[in-house]
């Protein structure tokens, strides 16, 4: 199985795909290519109908798209376990996952993943929107799973919030005590210690995504 | 079962989750709110906690986003008849749903659903790109399934797609034989139809959904 990933540093997508796949030890091979240049596009279109990233190739098949390529692995690899196993906390886990996958688009293009950066940037009432809402589900599953993942076990929700995780760390991003237990479980974690560690060593700049003020 | 809907005419999101309770002859109680109104907002804050259509209420347990309520009715309702049976095809349902899930931006600004109305939009050269991967999608479906749905039987994928073959409709977007094949197979389901009907009925008017200049 091979997954094509971006920067480590820059690329929220690849990270949610490979971290599921490491966090579940499923043995893969991971091909890196450097975001928005030739070589990325070169690489991706003659194997996938999207050059974006995360994209997977298991055997003859071809998945893309990261909430998909979790769906994916859970299926193929993991008989259902990377969803809590009870129905409903499957439904909120879902619904959880599916909230980021298409939204919090201010936090998102405000707050560039940047992981070696320590920066300041001025925030839109929107962004602050986005910030307060995921406080709320951070905080709101810690009440349920202290010092947890968000439904107890890691789980791929876990896996589509950790890029957020990130974010708030390189811009400072003042949360709840209970969503701050949270960022500091994930942070915590070897599999994403693993991740940090290969984003600082990287050298690439990729202009879109160096927003904001750097704080010394 | 209760299913809270926006406006028929304009909420694409609404209609993804409407199509496949319909679909599968799931019973459900509809709920339909107009949008962007302070009732709108009103009703659904004390339910759930993101005020966005569609939304789902099933004994106690509450679902939303349109991806996550129709893997929920898949898992709870379907025994997993929702998505194609065979692992790759299943592979690959995701990936193109999760592409339109969480893409296809500049196509959803310009091109918002309108279904009572006939328009012309100048659209920009995203807009343009996102129209020929959804035809690509389309046509290459219609080569292994012609004149059905996108993988045979009717599955989620139909369901997250279904808002773009009514804007096409309206903005009358030029498209392939085939992929306007695949357009003509969803028009013409009963299912759809109804939908359609209902919404032409509508009176409600949505500023931000009204683009484009009237063609007579």
């Amino acid at each position: 199985m091979q997954l094509f990933i971006g920067n480590k540093n820059y690329s929220t997508w690849s990270l949610r795909a490979w971290y599921l796949l490491s966090k579940f030890n499923i043995s893969f091979t991971e091909l890196q290519l450097v975001l928005d240049t030739p070589e990325f596009y070169e690489a991706l279109k003659s194997k996938f109908p999207v050059q974006k990233v995360p994209a997977l190739i298991d055997a003859e098949l071809i998945v893309w798209d990261s909430l998909a390529i979790c769906e994916y692995i859970n299926d193929a690899y993991l008989n259902g376990a990377a969803w809590p196993s009870e129905i409903a906390q499957r439904a909120k886990a879902r619904s959880l996952a599916a909230e980021m996958h298409s939204g919090f688009a201010a936090l998102r293009n405000e707050m560039p993943m940047n992981i070696r950066a320590n920066r300041h940037v001025e925030l839109s009432e929107q962004a602050k929107k986005d910030i307060a809402r995921i406080d709320e589900i951070f905080s709101a599953q810690q009440q349920s799973y202290p010092n947890a993942w968000l439904f107890g076990e890691f789980s791929i929700v876990d896996a589509m919030f950790a890029p957020v995780v990130l974010r708030f760390k390189t811009y400072q991003v003042e949360l709840s005590h209970a969503a701050q237990a949270y960022c500091q479980h994930v942070l915590s974690c070897p599999v994403m210690q693993s991740w940090i560690s290969e984003a600082l060593k990287e050298t690439d700049i990729v202009d879109c995504d160096e927003a904001g003020e750097e704080i010394n």
